[in-house]
Formats: structure tokens, sequence, C-alpha cells
């Protein structure tokens, strides 16, 4: 067992990581700065300086990190496009950077030498955590409660708990079923019933978002305002980027919009359903499709649409502070220089269906892409040039005999 | 002007293809076949025979190519869940290289040593048509009317028409202001006021789907079996690969299901905006997708993602029957083989939900995936050491003193 | 610790291995079963069979598997010219498959319950091997004595071997200082000096090559026959692919080629000098693109260039064994159809010189590369329509006013 | 034909570019500004202006580009260690759009609104000036004589000569047989001899390297200093990068270094035979890659090797001023913050030999790499951890008895 001064625990002030808190001070015999972070979860943050202080923390940081999360994690992912699987938005995924950094700065100002997280020993969590906090600080420690203790069941949990006084909150709602996740780009669902790939999802599941049938019967346009590949205005209204995901969390919600079950490939080796209510992302990266389409060269858009699974996977397994997940951003953010505009989105039940686009820089040429007269712009014979030549080493192949199959 | 004893023509028996008939006779003075093919584009063939009879032809070939065209060109793409630019299925791109090698076929049986089509100097088509004959036939002769002659505006392919006899018909419906293209697979939308890209699409466009608006108010579930990658039955009953396509084309078109409004860059170097209906791939992309999820390996499934952007490219720019398509085609099918299973859907107002899927070849193993106890079917601690190596270059570039931004 | 009662051990019959020979016997109190491979290292295997005998072992395997190594790991891999960073031939890489293979094909035969190997815990060969052990029997148990044991240094392990009367060979050669590996592809050099990356290697490290500087004054010219991709016969000879590798050894090794001083990335994480010498791998390497250069279509070689850092990597990190390899490799094996013909290479103190290249399949055409008039093989003219095309995109945003930077 | 007012031509001096000059007074009846650049390739450029001046040419432009070549064209593409089809440095793609820059740049000046050149219809060349034209004037009209004129045969071309009294130079020197194109980065030979890719070239065809025959006996050690992936310093000498070029050549033409045969594949589709001798960028290229052997963080540079072949086609197909290149050249330059410190040489007969590099950036750790007792800087348990999981997918899919092949 690591020799531990303090440590910085990621905590949120639920039953799991109140008992992790009263572990590492017992098994550790160190001391514990807890960290609470308000990531758009929907949940207060502030009882948890309760509990911590009940537990003897003395230092203790509670952080409103929601326009950081957006603008500086959420907005960069999204100027990629970013998809990992053809399904998953990587809501998860996209917050564990932030809070790994959050750790290691706090570790430096508070002198610790270790930092410690509830996230269990078969999950992605762990390694994103784990990864962002050697990449800011090489040597620290790092305490996973889950891989090294004995209440690996509920059971022994509870236990533990009321052997050590700590408050299991009682107030008459039942514990879900699920393990869930939840920050302002996105809520999942793990767990239950999803266990079996072929029993459906059920419908009170869901918290973020009305099913498409519950939706309203008439829909809702909107228009969103793009600068360098992030959306800065709603409806012409400009807005901070927290304030634009969850004004779309709500828009999105209410339509329908959103809603995502899946079964996708853990880093650590193995296959694991997800369900997933993404509203506001799920319009973000539709509208942002549309406003590249006009105004991204054909072949940087190629380029970035080949580097995105790899730029997906690197987020998915948490390497965002990696140097080449760095190195791809400058590429992906040099695209978005002139990625303004306009998009208009029609959102009904479901559907997030683009109605038009319009930009200052865009390069859509509507002389040159007419079915009409063009009056010059674009000189029909030069295609068979282009084609000729294009051809040119197959027909070569072709006429040496060369099959093709 | 080449020497053209014999042309075999792209001939669908309208108005533009007709007039191209009369031309090409007039301008080469040579001997004209046409080819039709009925690919599931909703339209009766055989009347073309009687139009091209009436200009003299005496070599008419009337296909029935939708099978063909499902099995061998819709599936295959399919395999690699293929979307160009983040959207479009490729409907119109799939059916191009099916065209091109009839028409060379059939110059070989006729002894042509031409062919011809419809497709005009500014788009995709002739580059597809035109790859395809020459790869296939490399000394074919290609006439591309739309390139060479001077009948740019409707009014003088009109006047041309009504100069040499050419019926046209008047059957009360008017023009539509579209520049369509049909297929099993999907109908697009090209011109009109689709070429202001903010404009919204107009509702009567659409031709094969019910807007989400007026889809039932129930949704409808289906279940779809998968062996080797391709759909073989709908609710358990075994179909062929055309009757699949046309049965989820009806049961997706009621469902309002399939409609995408898009700006594209087209291979020959401009934007252009296209809408298009695909009610019957969209459901298949959606349940194939769901089907690898527990039965590909995931660096296979990553490698498939990593690659398609540049398969899909292929097919839209014409380079089916090329060395590298075929290629890429070998580790795509070869990538199916457990590719078996059924996935339930849910369709409602233009959602296409994935509710199940089930694989006697499955991946998914819920002892280890598992938030209950697993009963050492994997073994926590080995986090521990997977996420010290993984992290160990970057611990040791910060050891150094490596800033990362 | 595993209870374990029966385990193959990769035997080399070296000092390292004998005493984990003993080891494995006393720890595990199980059964060992040896396996020596001749894979053309240049020791007599037979030695080791009167070493396990004498330590109790009664189950000896001893193959010899030069053909199989060549044929159908050595030659796949140069169907793609595969480097590793731009410089490694993967050497070592390559071989630890086939141990693996033979590993568990033997565990299989005795009903051995795990497999033991000789590898470091801080190297690349213990991955390489374990991935493909478990990658084709799942269950079996992995000892990695150098993981597990006390003996890290060399004089603990003297001490073991002497306490247990294991023979140390003591035959007036100084022991080497550097650690190596050798087989038919090449003989590696790690440690010693060239644990200071500025510091020159050592002449009389070298075993395989003279010198460039001692080479012979005269070149030696050679003609490698290509058949599907493979070297099958020199000068005009036929010979087996393990004889055509072995005498690629020869001549290359006469001739000064080969060597090589690098730093290269290992997946556990950290870099590490290594010096290789790889005379036959380098001739193929050479000779094969020069085949390819005239045999395939250029877009199938560009994407085979795409894919190999990819298809390097996963052979240098161990997933031979993997299903991506193995549908990779369908792709690479699909493109060597054609890539018949001949070579003639000049062989000049260490240089490498192609002075031909010839085949019936060659997609070189005189007739259209000509400078000479080429009798209308190729129009120029298309050149112009081509360019234009091409260009159209980069035409259409600079005449909106977009900056390129 | 194009209304041309004024044209800027790409002017050697030479007889072909004479007799261009000539043809193009004669056939637009436009003035003709010559440009001719000093890139290093040997000859002198100043007689330019008297051949210019005496063929009436009042704008004549003559620039020494040597500098700007080698800091904004070459030394950013060895940033990305690139080759195109495994072997060719790129030494003529390089060049050309720096000469489509002055173009560009002339035209603007002198008011011209057309550029021409004398690359043929055949050749990469008329595509990369033609693009690099096109991304920076998108108006600006190209006449290519080679495309366009009668001259096609030597015979006509100096009868025209002769008919126009253009000064063909008789020094007694006999006409190469060979195409050739120089910079300061390499010279090529196309043509001739070359046509028949069995033919070995002709040891008198080099010009600037001595055979490795004829190369001196000692080897040469040389030093090169790098800052951010440039070098720019040799043997300790700091030197403007046209310096370090010029030196190199000369240093690595008088050891024998750089000279290549190869069939490569143009972009007008078909296969070429060209010889290059490149003495200084074989070098770099090997001397870039051992410093970032040490100074890159693996996945950066693997990443860079996967990018790295579509770099290249990018390169040589001409789309050096293409918004996708630059995305690219965004990425690469920021790998390089870190790639500094020396590289040692040795250089003998053809072969460059690295013996040692060193970095203050240096990743490499003795203590972690070491064989030797490493006190604890690598936890070799960690190792079996890292491999159970990295193996996790492979033994659940064989514990299903999924099958490899």
């Amino acid at each position: 067992m690591a020799d531990v001064k303090k440590v910085v625990l990621a905590y949120s002030g639920g039953l799991d990581t109140s008992v992790i808190l009263k572990w590492l001070q017992d098994t550790y015999n160190c001391e514990v700065v807890t960290f609470t972070a308000d990531l758009g979860q929907g949940e207060e943050v502030e009882p948890a300086r309760a509990k911590a202080k009940a537990m003897g923390v003395k230092e203790i940081y509670i952080d409103d990190l929601r326009e950081e999360f957006v603008r500086d994690f959420v907005y960069p992912m999204f100027r990629a496009n970013t998809i990992y699987e053809g399904e998953y938005l990587l809501g998860t995924s996209i917050a564990r950077p932030l809070i790994a950094k959050r750790l290691i700065e706090i570790a430096n100002e508070t002198g610790a030498d270790a930092i410690s997280h509830g996230a269990t020993g078969k999950g992605n969590d762990q390694v994103r955590f784990e990864l962002g906090a050697y990449a800011l600080k090489p040597g620290v420690k790092v305490i996973a409660p889950w891989r090294e203790w004995e209440l690996l069941s509920r059971e022994k949990l509870m236990d533990y708990a009321e052997k050590h006084a700590i408050p299991i909150e009682r107030h008459g709602k039942k514990k879900s079923p699920y393990s869930m996740d939840a920050n302002l780009l996105h809520i999942s669902y793990e767990g239950g019933v999803l266990e079996d790939t072929w029993t459906e999802h059920e419908e009170d599941m869901w918290k973020w978002t009305v099913s498409p049938e519950k939706a309203p019967d008439t829909p809702t346009y909107i228009e969103l305002t793009f600068r360098k590949g992030d959306i800065v205005a709603i409806d012409g209204k400009e807005m901070s980027p927290a304030t634009v995901l969850a004004e779309l969390n709500r828009i999105g919600g209410e339509n329908g919009i959103g809603r995502l079950d899946i079964v996708e490939n853990r880093y650590v080796g193995m296959k694991s359903r997800g369900c997933y209510e993404t509203p506001g992302g799920t319009i973000m990266l539709r509208a942002h499709r549309a406003i590249e389409s006009i105004t991204l060269d054909r072949e940087v858009a190629h380029l970035k649409d080949e580097l995105m699974p790899k730029y997906a996977s690197l987020i998915y397994t948490g390497y965002w502070w990696s140097p080449e997940r760095l190195m791809l951003q400058q590429m992906i953010d040099a695209s978005q220089t002139n990625v303004n505009g306009v998009v208009r989105l029609k959102l009904y039940k479901g559907n997030v269906i683009v109605t038009g686009r319009k930009s200052d820089d865009s390069l859509f040429d509507a002389n040159i892409a007419t079915f009409e007269e063009d009056g010059g712009a674009y000189n029909q014979a030069d295609a068979a040039g282009f084609i000729k030549l294009n051809a040119l080493r197959m027909r070569i192949a072709a006429g040496k005999g060369r099959k093709l199959f």
C-alpha cells in the first residue's frame, strides 16, 4: 500500500464517495481534500460541503465548471463532428478530463500527493481520470478504492456506511436500478435490465427527454448562429457556451430528441450496453455538419471525416491530455476559421431536420451549381478530360488484360 | 467528332433520352442500341420499347435489374455502414456502376463501339458512368451529348423534339421543378428552390415518404434478421434482397423515415444541394450498426469506421469498378462472417429506434460487463497495470518537464 | 499464485531459460514441457534436449520451423512493405506469434494448462507471446518468471544456477554485453553501450554482416523473381522461402547490407535503442517495392502505403493473432495477385540499388509515358479539363475571397 | 483561343521556353513578362535577361529564391519525413508551388491576366503550376503551349527557332538524351534509355554525385543540429537553410549519397520511370527521423507516419496551395516544437549511418529502458494487467468459440 499523506477525492456527496472518503481516512490514515464539481448534472453540489465537513474534511472545493466544460471541452469536441462507433456522442468521456485537471490543480494547491475517485475497475472512467492525472502530474499516486477494497457488493457498502455513521439518504424514492452519470452534455444509464441486449429499455428510465410520442404535435423552429465552428446564439440571441447547451437541452428534451440505446466497446476490452440522452448535443452535431456543408472546403471536410474516428477513440479512451489529441485539435481548430453562419432547424418528435443554412463565408455557388444556363461559369467540356485522365490508369490496366476480379 | 458505328444508349424512354436517341442517329449517323433498366424507380420500363422501335431502334434491351442491384451493389455497400459526408446514403451513386456494367455488356454482345448517356457535364453521374465504362472496356468511345450539343436550354430541347416528331408527354401533370433520380434505394431531388440553401424544401416535393407529422400515431415494431451482414428476413420471413428493400421502403415511408436535405461536395468541384428519401436504407444502416455492435470485434469495427469515409468517397466519385474499391471490399466482406443475428426496431414518425439485438455470434458477455458480482470473470486489479503502462510515455514526458501546450 | 499442473516453456537451452525451467518446477511444483524452435537463429537446437532431460523433462519438443516462419509470417509481412517507425523491419516481432502458436499447440497436445517464457516485464516480447497465447487459448495460464521472481540481477541468477547445479557454459568466450535475439530475418542488439543514445555502436558488435568498408570492392548483381508478391527464385533458381531468405542473408551480409541503429518506441511506453542486422530483409523490401512499382495500380499502392503504419504497429505490438490483422492481411494478399516479375539489383558496400524490373503483368506503358511522339495514345488536351475541374473548388473559394492563410 | 493581354512566362532562357516566348507573342499577340528563378539549379540565370530583351520583353524578373525555397517549402516538407511511394523525395514537386506563387505575384504586379509555362501535357508539372495559379488567382488564364501548339517534335521546334532567329546554343556539348530538372533539393532524369524499365541507368547520366564506387574510402562524420525540426547548423556552425542544403549536397555528393531509380505513378494516370539525385535531402530525411526518434511522443510519431502518405501525395499532385495541405501542415508544424538536438552521421560510399543522437528534449529515459536494475522506475508487474486487458476482447471471442480464420 502506497504511503499517502494527502489525497484529493472526486466527491459527489453521495453514498459511494462518502464511504470512499471514510475508507481513505481509515485505510491510508491520511488527510482527504474533497472536490465537488457542478458540470450541469442537475443536482445541488452545496450539500457536499456539510457532509465533507461532518467527516472532518478541512479543505473542501466546490466549483461551478459549467462554462469551462462547454467552452474548453464540449465545443472543441463538436468541431470535429465527433461520434464514437457511429452513434455515441461521448457525453461521459468528455467530462472526465476536466475533472482530472481540477483534481491535479487542487493537489498542487493543497500539497496533496494523491488523488482518488469512485470509478470501478471495469469501466472507462478509471482510465480517463488516471491517464489525465498521470499526464498532468506524473508522480501523483492514484487510489482507486473499487480496485482495492473488499466492499464489492452493495450490502457490504451499506454495512460499512452504517458502521461508520455515514448518512444514507432515505427520502422515499427508490434507488434507481441504473448506474447513471450526468453533466450538461448528457445523462447515461447502464446496468439493470440493460444487461440483456435483447430487452427493450424502459420508458420510465429516461429523465431528460419526453418520448417522441409525448412531444408536442407542432414542430419547433430554431436558428443557430455559428462562429468559428461554435454556437454563439440561438434565434439571434447571443449566449455563453453553457447557456447555449442548457437551452438546447431544454428545447431538445421537450421535443423528444437525443435518446440513444447502444452496445459499445469499452477500452478495457468488453462490450457494454448504454442508454444516453443527449438532446442538445444531438442538435449541435446536426447543425454543425450543416454549417460546415456550405463553409468547408471538400477536402478539408473529408480529411476531418477520415480522422474523426481516431479522434473520437482518443476521447473515449481517456487521451484528452495526450500530445496526439492536442496535435489533432490544432488541425481541427484551424479548419474552423470560416465555419460561420446560421442554420435553421425544425425539431419535431425526435427529429432534427435541417431546413436552411446561410453564411457570408459560404462556398456554395448557385451560378455554378445551377441546372439552368450558367453563363459560362462552368465549362462542361472540361469534364471530358477530367474523366479521361482519372480513368487512364484503369484504361491502361484493362487494355493490358488486367482482370478486376 | 469520333467515328462511331454503333452506340448503346442508357435510355429511360423520357423526353431527354429520346432526344438524345434521335440526336445520336443524326449526328453520328450510327446505329443506336437502347438499354432500359428497372432498378426499382417505380416507373414502367416497357413503354420505352415502343418508343425506341418508333425511332427505328432494332436492338432494344429492357432488363429487370432489381435483385442484382440490391444483392451485388446495395448490400455490399451497406456492409461498410457507408455514408458520404456524414449524411448521404449514396442512393444515386450506387446504381450507376450497375448501369455502366450493363452498357458495356450490351456493347460487347451487340458489337457496339460506343456508349452514351443523358447525364450533364456538371454532375457526378457522367463520371460514374464513364469511369465504369472505361474500366470495363478501355477502348470504348463515350458520347455525352450534354457536353457536346447545343441544346442546352429546355426550349431548344423542346424545339428539337417537335422538329423531329419526338412524342412529348402532355398528360396534364405539370413538369416537376426538380431534377429527380429514383431507384430501389432512394429518390433524389435537385434544382428548383433548392438552389438557395436557406430556403426550406417544400413539403409537396417528397414522393416516397409521408411527413413525420402525418405518420401514424402508434409505432411499428419490426425485427430484421442478418446473415453475414445482409438482411435476409423481416419479422422472421425470409425474402430476397430486392424484396427486403422494397418492404423496408414501404414500412419506412409510412412512418416518415429517411428524408434528408443536405449540401454536398460534387466530384467535379462544386457544392450542390440535394434532398433525398431513403426510407429502407435509413432503417438498414441503423440496424446493421446494431447487429455489428454485438458481433464485431472492437478493433475490426474501428478499422472499418476509419476506412469508411474513403470507401464512401470511392463510390460517390464513381470508382466502384476500381481495384482499390475491390480491395477494400475484400476486407469489408471478410469482416462480416459473424455478423449474424436479429435486431428489433421501433419505427415512429421519422425515428428509427433500436430496442434490442441478439445473436448466436454475440461477443457481449453479460458476466463480464455486469455491475454485479462477476465471480472472478474479470480481475479489476488488472486495470491498474493497464493504465500505468498506457500512461507511461506521458508520465516520462511530464517527468522530464515536457509541456503539453 | 496460480494453480498449475503442466506448463509448456519456450526453452532455448541457455542459462536463463534453464534457470526458469528449474524455477518453474520448484515454484509451481508442476510438470514442465520444453519447446525449442529452430527459427534460423544460427545456433544448434539439439543440445537443448540433453539439458532438458537432465532436469527431468519428459516431453521435449524441438522443431525446425524455418520454412513455416518465412512462408507464413515473414513473406506475408513483406507483402505490405512493412516498416515500423520508418526504419525497423520487425525481425523480432514477426517471430513471436509463431512461437506463441506452437506453445499453444503443444499445450493442447500435452494437456498443459499453462505456458511460460523468458521475456522480461519491460519489453515487447512478453506482450507478443501472451496476446498470441490468449487469442489462441483464452483460458491458458501464463507464467512470466521475470515479472514474478526475485532473481532480477545476473548475480542472483548465477547463484540460483549454481545452487541448483544448472550448467553454465564457460567456453572461453566472454559473455556478450548485449541482449540479443536472432532468427532467419534478423539479429538484434540491445543494452550495453547502446543505452546511451549518443554513443556510437561498436564495430565488433555486428555478427552477420561485414562493414561496408570491408565489403567487396566490386558489386554483386542478383535477379529476384516474384510470384504473387513473394520471392520464389534467385538468379532464376527456384528455392523454398527459407532458402531464399538464408541465401539473401548470405549475399547481403557479404556486401555489408542491412545494419540499422535506431531508437524505437516500445508498446509498454518507453523509448529503447536497438541495433539490427537484416541483410536479406533489407534486400527483399527494396525489391518488393520495385516489382510493385510496375505491377500495382496507383491507388492500390497508395492505400497500402496509408495502411502500412497501422499494420506494422499491429505486428510490433503483438497483435498478429488478432481479427484486425487478419482483416488487413486479406486486403494485402488480395493486392498481390499480379505482383509477378523480376527485379535486378546491384549490391555494393551497404547499398541496394535497383537497376531494372520487368513483368508480364507490368502496367508501365512506354507508348503513353514516352517523351517522344506517342501516336495519339494520350491526348494532351485532356489535361486542361482535368486540371480545371480539380482546381474548381479552390477557384470558387478564392473567387469568393477566401484566404488560404 | 483566350483573349490575353499580358502573360507572365516561367522562362529558363533555354531553347524551349525561348520558342514559347516567341510563340506567345505571335499567337496571342500579347505582351510577355519573363520570370526566371534561381532555385539552386546550378545554372546561371542572368543570361536569360539578354535573351528576353532581344525578343522585346520589357518586364524581366530574375529572382534568387534559394532561401525562400528551402525555408518555406523544403524544410516544412521534411518535417513530415515526406516520401512519395516509399522512395521519392519530391524534389521537383516541391519547387513548383513556389514558381506558381511568384508567377501570380508578378502577374498581380504587372497587371498580367495570364501565365504560361513550358511543362508538357503528360506530366505532373503542368498540374502543379496550374493548381497553384488557380488557387492564388482564380480568374487567371493559363497558356500551356505544349497542350496547344503543333510543335510536338524536336524537329519542328528547331525549325520554328531557326525561322524566328531564336539562338540555339551549340557549344560542342551534345544534347543530353534525358529530360532533366534541377533545384537545390535534387536533379531528375527521365526519358532516353530509362523508358525501358529493365535497362540499367547509365553511370554517366548522374551529374551531382560520384558513384559509391568512386566515393572516398574513408567515411565522413557530420553532426547536424535541429531546431523545431529544421537543421540550423552543420558541425556546430549555424547556417541559413539554403546554405545547409547546399553544403549537404556537396558532402553527400562526394560520398555517393542520394541516387534513386524508380518507377512512379503520375497524377495524370500513367507510370513513369525517373532517376533522381538528392544527396542533401537523403541525409536530411535520415537525420530528421533520428532526432524525432528521441524527441517525439510515440503516438504523435505514429500519427505523423499514418498521415505522411496523404501529405506526400498532396505535394506530388500539386496541392501545396490547398486548404487541406495547409491544415495538415498546421499539425505537422505543431508536432515539431520539441524536435531539437544533434544527430551524428557517418557518410560512406552511399550509406547514411546514424551513430548518435542527443537532445535536451529527449524522451529517452535510460533509467527506465535499462536491462539493469532500475531502482523501481518501472514496475514489471504492471505489464501483466496491461496484457490481460489488451487481450480481453480476444479472450472473450475465443472463449465463445469465435474462429480467427
